[in-house]
């Protein structure tokens, strides 16, 4: 099996090095210098700084070329990127190949998920997302993760299962892509929440008691979506938040810190040369919340925090606000 | 109402400092150092050093005098004497008045949960408990803390709720004993575990994973003794499991944290003079968990370590085992 990852981001990285040590992989890279480095010097230093990368895994600028040999397409461009990357892809992907996705986000303005753009753009193709509490550098280091990839065909999914799994990274199965997608999709929110509960220094009672509700809220709107509460009560939700919101690995977690922090918003993402995906997604999850009817208070918080409507500290205020006399979970 | 608190340890003491500043409070200590540095100093160095108490707190060491008067009693003395001082003290307490137990374990042989064992001893008085995430130096410090009263009866739990609220320290009412107690218990179990894997190296993805398993080991046995799974999904389950896995200053996760470094359990202990709670629940978890017919394979390694049947890192590799195909949850 071929596999091609397209986005050399961390988590793109990580995943072709890991599947280059099993399978022929080739990773597609927008800068020349970044492919040239992956498949030379076997590093990718902007993303995985200190890392040596599998040096059967090969590097390309050649969109046409990723996509032509590949048997499993996987994919890890960020949510704002996704459908154009995918686009250009299309035309070069054989038929009957997965898309695997990688990204954690919603599509602005459709509010789909990733593997809806999937389904749109390569209509025939299982469309297949790997999540899970999975931070690319602990997986570089070679130290153990759990992982679930999500994807309606049992034979589709055992086979991808074989293709990633290595090793110390394990894969379930799991057939709910639903709850796998929203959760994976607001945990982002959620870790920017309870980055600013740490950077106010707010003490861990809150901050657990924001992840806490924060995971009510995953299985609010996934539920209300379709989804079974047990997925998010899993690896996929609970797991992947909670890995999250405690690591400072984290990219949304530390966003909010530095929000907490009294940071400003731009000052902070000019720094960072990765995406935080929960910056976009917050507003995205309100209109879907809208649209389901569900109430989502954290991230309408956290909303406000996003558009400058609101102080971090007066995001916190709004949610310890007293008003409720049952467990609000 | 006067409150009385049963217990002078960090918890007891919490409590008692924060009622006090509204309620006539009196706190029973067994050593009468400590009773008489409440009274005349108000501090518990021993126990939350550095810590000004409220000044119109009173302690004693008089168990009967600190029963004759409550009109609402709490009891924060470890599991291990709860039933003696309990059995001591029902001569004293007053009819009608509730009990409040903040004592999170079972009880060794019998198996009950607190609030069982004062309706053994003190039957036709109201029993309940509280828990939630509540990390006894934030709520001293002033930091906002959210926590959850448990008990049957909705008059008695609105009466209680307004006794214990105070300011930053909020009270939600559950009528699920059976789960608020199960997650209290438990959680301290699971918390070594993640205690273990932080001292081992893990990283966050498997710490994560741990936690997540260990939510789901509560819900199971919670849900099989009867307790509703909102309950353990909420601050008396999940918000609480979080904290204690999370914070530097949980007693349960820094033992396992040790024992994950290579440190030997007697040892651990013997610096401590707080009780560990989970390294004695983990064993009558166990026998709970094969009454009802349920897996707890967390609280079986963890039970394993306790016992020395199993290094850390052989009870860590036997949680990470492979094995499963599907999300474990």
């Amino acid at each position: 099996m071929n596999v091609t990852v397209l986005g050399s981001g961390s988590w793109g990285t990580t995943m072709a090095s890991l599947a280059a040590t099993r399978n022929p992989t080739l990773l597609w890279a927008r800068r020349a210098e970044t492919a040239d480095e992956v498949t030379t010097r076997h590093t990718n230093e902007r993303y995985l700084p200190g890392f040596p990368l599998s040096r059967q895994l090969r590097a390309t600028v050649d969109l046409d070329e990723a996509c032509a040999g590949a048997d499993v397409l996987v994919v890890a461009v960020p949510s704002a990127n996704f459908r154009a990357v995918l686009a250009e892809a299309a035309p070069s992907v054989r038929p009957w190949v997965p898309v695997v996705s990688l990204t954690k986000g919603l599509e602005r303005g459709s509010l789909l998920r990733m593997t809806q753009v999937v389904e749109e753009l390569l209509p025939g193709h299982p469309a297949a997302a790997l999540t899970g509490p999975n931070l690319a550098r602990e997986i570089m280091a070679g130290q153990a993760a759990a992982s679930v990839l999500a994807t309606k065909d049992p034979g589709v999914a055992a086979a991808l299962q074989a293709v990633l799994t290595h090793r110390m990274f394990r894969v379930y199965r799991n057939h709910d892509v639903i709850g796998c997608e929203v959760g994976g999709a607001l945990k982002n929110v959620i870790a920017i929440a309870a980055g600013i509960a740490e950077g106010l220094g707010v003490g861990d009672n809150t901050r657990a008691a924001v992840i806490t509700r924060g995971l009510a809220e995953l299985t609010r709107l996934g539920v209300a979506m379709g989804a079974q509460p047990q997925t998010l009560a899993g690896l996929a939700g609970m797991g992947d938040l909670i890995a999250t919101c405690m690591s400072p690995l984290s990219r949304n977690r530390s966003v909010g810190e530095q929000l907490g922090r009294g940071r400003n918003l731009p000052d902070i993402l000019a720094e960072m040369h990765m995406v935080a995906e929960g910056v976009g997604t917050a507003g995205l999850v309100l209109e879907l919340a809208d649209r389901w009817g569900v109430e989502l208070p954290i991230c309408r918080e956290i909303d406000r925090v996003v558009r400058g409507d609101a102080s971090p500290l007066e995001a916190y205020r709004g949610l310890v606000a007293p008003g409720h006399e049952a467990d609000p979970g």
